[in-house]
């Protein structure tokens, strides 16, 4: 009998690490390979960034409550967001579709809107792609390239010790905005009169539908000269994140939940839904903010820009990964972002 | 009432057409954009040539005899076919996955030995992908990355009256080898005890399955300083190509039955299977071979080469697209390729 191993058992990283191993590099001007935001290659000079993602219907969005519309600038912002998570700017992408019948052209022409609006937001040129029908769902494949002077893309695997533990914008409102979606489409499966009273949670709903990648924060670092030790962009969740940085980089951290920036709609839906905001913030997705690792020197730097919050630190690798919390407790930080493998 | 509008109507090209005619350029390096085998964008001297593809299970593939590696194989080199066609030299792909929890590692793997395997040959660098689950069946998303010099890149675009017709290898092939397994398929499933016979059917089997990509084509163009006029791949079919190169070269031609290669393996199977070798050649798909025009003064050049065939000439838009069959008769070529979409 042959062998079977779920895929389950190993998660999407654990996948990729194993998928992985053996890889061999051809191209002298293949410079960062797999494992990190995005991969980068030389040419002449400058370095070109690539990233690529896929979402699926039924796993990534739900159409029901999903305008397609928001759903292509989605698939463009959350590949633009890989690419400033690089350090780079965004230039191009390709886009592939695949939809079964029950796709009409305006269902199209509502998804191409969104991708041009995207593309017309953040400067980028969409210059192919591949279009096909599926047998069920839909599903949409973006690659996107940016592009970065020579040594100035930053990875996840160099933070160093002592290092300020940094994260843009505000953390856990796509998650939320995700939760009262859920709840208010199951409250309508099962009473089609009730109409959906989502009225006074239009911010945390925009994060879920319509996120924005962090190019101002990646403006605002190149303008003060500073270059991040090492970046991530939040996309599974705050947790997750910062044990990436943790195991690439070969460091410990110490988290401090005060910290955790997190916006004020936010924090009153949590409570209205009965959930913890600071595990919505650790375990939420889908944020697009930016998480990176600074010098001590460049503290100064940032204290006036009220987009970046100071979360943390980063620490030897033998004292782990913790968040000190509000009640000074401390805690191991455990990965339990999102996983479209469970 | 919502206006609603089939897809189907359209076809993937019409399709193309309509969602992109309002395409806009933010780039100045973006050189070719949607509309080729692969998009140009400039890097400092070098250009990058950019292709991408996706095969949908049910669609494109049939799991049931298509082995996992073979399709990984496939996979990467029907991306690399169109960087070829483009006149460069891949260098980078991505590889984007969705699949359902009935696939195990162990099947994975088999694909990714695939995909390895065909990186290996043509010395490309997988840089990054994305795995994820699907609802239902196997999606795979490639894009490929090539290099060539500045102003080499050939389009489809760019035939002139005059130019020679000329093809790479064998057509009809991959479609025979197609139409045997699926013939095999329904046999089997109306009688499990039946042996499949396909010990004689190797060599078309063998393009259905495992296609190459022509880079020994373009290494011969380069020796010989031959610049084709226009080229692209053969993937849907030859009358479907060469309608492409027709329509945006602005051009007619000459296409002569006797001239389009058949292998002799291809014409036996066709005729075991009662079609038309030639309609096979001219409908069938998934050639991967390179379908290119050529100045008349570059024909002592490729005389030599007997794996290329000189099927026709370029003329007038005014005088159309027409095959002149063995009996003398000439037809209006009509695009009857594959189409996803129906």
């Amino acid at each position: 009998m042959e062998e079977r191993t779920e895929i389950n058992d190993l998660g999407e990283f654990g996948l990729i690490e194993y998928l992985t191993r053996n890889i061999e590099i051809n191209n002298a001007g293949t410079i960062l390979g797999v494992g990190d935001d995005a991969a980068v290659i030389d040419h002449f000079g400058k370095q070109t960034v690539v990233s690529t993602d896929m979402l699926v219907e039924g796993i990534h969005f739900d159409l029901m409550y999903t305008p397609l519309k928001h759903l292509g600038y989605k698939a463009v912002v959350v590949n633009l967001s890989d690419i400033y998570a690089m350090n780079a700017t965004p230039t191009h992408i390709t886009l592939s579709l695949a939809f079964s019948n029950r796709f009409s052209l305006e269902a199209l022409s509502e998804f191409y809107e969104g991708v041009y609006a995207a593309c017309d937001k953040y400067k980028v040129d969409l210059i192919g792609g591949d279009t096909t029908t599926s047998q069920k769902g839909f599903v949409i494949s973006v690659t996107a390239l940016g592009e970065v002077a020579p040594d100035k893309f930053v990875k996840r695997s160099t933070a160093g010790k002592g290092d300020l533990l940094c994260v843009s914008g505000d953390l856990g409102a796509a998650y939320l905005g995700l939760t009262i979606l859920e709840r208010e489409k199951q409250i309508f499966l099962e009473n089609p009169n009730i109409q959906p009273d989502l009225e006074n949670e239009t911010y945390c709903i925009g994060r879920q539908l319509k996120p924005e990648a962090r190019h101002d924060i990646i403006s605002f670092l190149a303008g003060k000269e500073i270059m991040p030790t090492a970046m991530m962009d939040v996309s599974d969740g705050l947790s997750s994140e910062i044990l990436h940085i943790c195991k690439q980089s070969e460091v410990g951290c110490v988290l401090y939940e005060e910290k955790i920036p997190v916006h004020d709609d936010s924090r009153q839906l949590a409570m209205k839904l009965g959930l913890d905001p600071t595990a919505c913030a650790l375990s939420g997705g889908e944020d697009y903010e930016l998480l990176f690792t600074l010098k001590q020197e460049d503290y100064d730097k940032i204290t006036l820009n009220e987009e970046i919050a100071v979360i943390g630190y980063i620490t030897d690798a033998s004292e782990g990964a913790h968040i000190i919390t509000r009640g000074n407790n401390k805690h191991q930080i455990t990965a339990q972002g999102w996983n479209a493998f469970k």
